[in-house]
């Protein structure tokens, strides 16, 4: 079966932009959870950030943070048994990365999962906004952006997710064989394209948010 | 990074079968959403079930069906056009095949998307049985049955995904080159093993279910 790619009108009125747990345990090379293909998107992202500030389209970060005691950490520490440690709220890594510090007027969601929206208000702050259409960036591609993805879509919001600002990692061989980072995104780009709503690039949509495309 | 994979003792008491979608629209051939792997898994879960309903772990289908009235088909009738036509809630494409057919005393969800949490009393259902731990099969593997995960896993479900009973498709090139289904099912198999619980093949659970595992 095949069928057109989704494209959206883009409303900046009604846009946001969400960016996912670009946090210093995961973007710095010292990070206990350092992701080296998040160095590629920090650019594009700056960038986008700097477009959206210019039209005034919200910016929501996304930040993955754990209390540090263990009381909120079930099976999210049955899978990485140093969550406590290595996620912790007042932990330096959990901050963002100063290249994309947040300023005044954009919003920080904390949430424990990998999902935006799990148990976070970061649905009633886009409704506030009257947002409908959410441009995703951040990292890990298939994990906490593409379940950030499809929470989203299931609550209606249109996504567009950036194809050169979403970092994915390498997995060992756990069975099925090595798995590489770029193996990852194209199967998750190609996975969100054809089911979950648009993939674009970031070039193109800062062309789309600040009216210079066609 | 590298880390233990996952693997849960399995209380019968306390665990459920998810069938996912098993729908004549993806199983049957002349189905407008046909996904030529479903065949492959027929006979594991048929397995699966027939020792299920031997010592009493429910098993709860999952359907996607929608009004047909475009009433409840927003983004899923973006990404899908004729979703109101091929997975209407009275189409006999919507039913489960015949092979896996529905006893008195299982459990049928209908969702209106991917995921089987979605809107739907699926919770509910488990959590009046004090269920913590759910086999996952059917199809397909990346959509379907890995928002059902994610959703569950964010919900402390501990979740088990079955390598052999859980059915992928090939996707076109919507510009990062075609993937094929076997492609799909390496990259998500290495996921929900790494970030989202235990993967095992449907005969190693049965072994378990059945008290014959060591």
């Amino acid at each position: 079966m095949s069928k057109p790619r989704v494209t959206w009108s883009l409303d900046r009125g009604r846009t946001a932009i969400v960016v996912v747990d670009m946090q210093k345990v995961f973007c710095e090379f010292d990070g206990a959870l350092y992701v080296p293909a998040t160095e590629t998107i920090i650019a594009p992202i700056a960038a986008l950030l700097e477009c959206a500030r210019a039209v005034e389209v919200p910016i929501i970060y996304l930040r993955h943070v754990v209390r540090g005691d263990g009381s909120d950490t079930g099976r999210m520490r049955d899978l990485y048994p140093d969550v406590d440690q290595i996620l912790a709220r007042h932990d330096p890594g959990a901050e963002i990365i100063g290249a994309l510090r947040p300023q005044p007027g954009d919003v920080v969601v904390d949430k424990l999962f990998y999902s935006g929206f799990h148990n976070t208000d970061l649905d009633t702050v886009l409704r506030s906004r009257d947002i409908d259409t959410l441009i995703i960036c951040g990292t890990v591609t298939n994990v906490c952006c593409d379940t950030t993805i499809r929470d989203a879509v299931h609550r209606e919001y249109k996504i567009i997710a950036l194809s050169d600002a979403n970092a994915a990692m390498d997995y060992p061989d756990l069975g099925w064989g090595a798995v590489s980072a770029a193996e990852v995104q194209r199967v998750a780009l190609t996975t969100f394209a054809y089911e979950f709503g648009e993939v674009a690039t970031t070039e193109g949509v800062i062309a789309r948010l600040s009216g210079r495309a066609g």
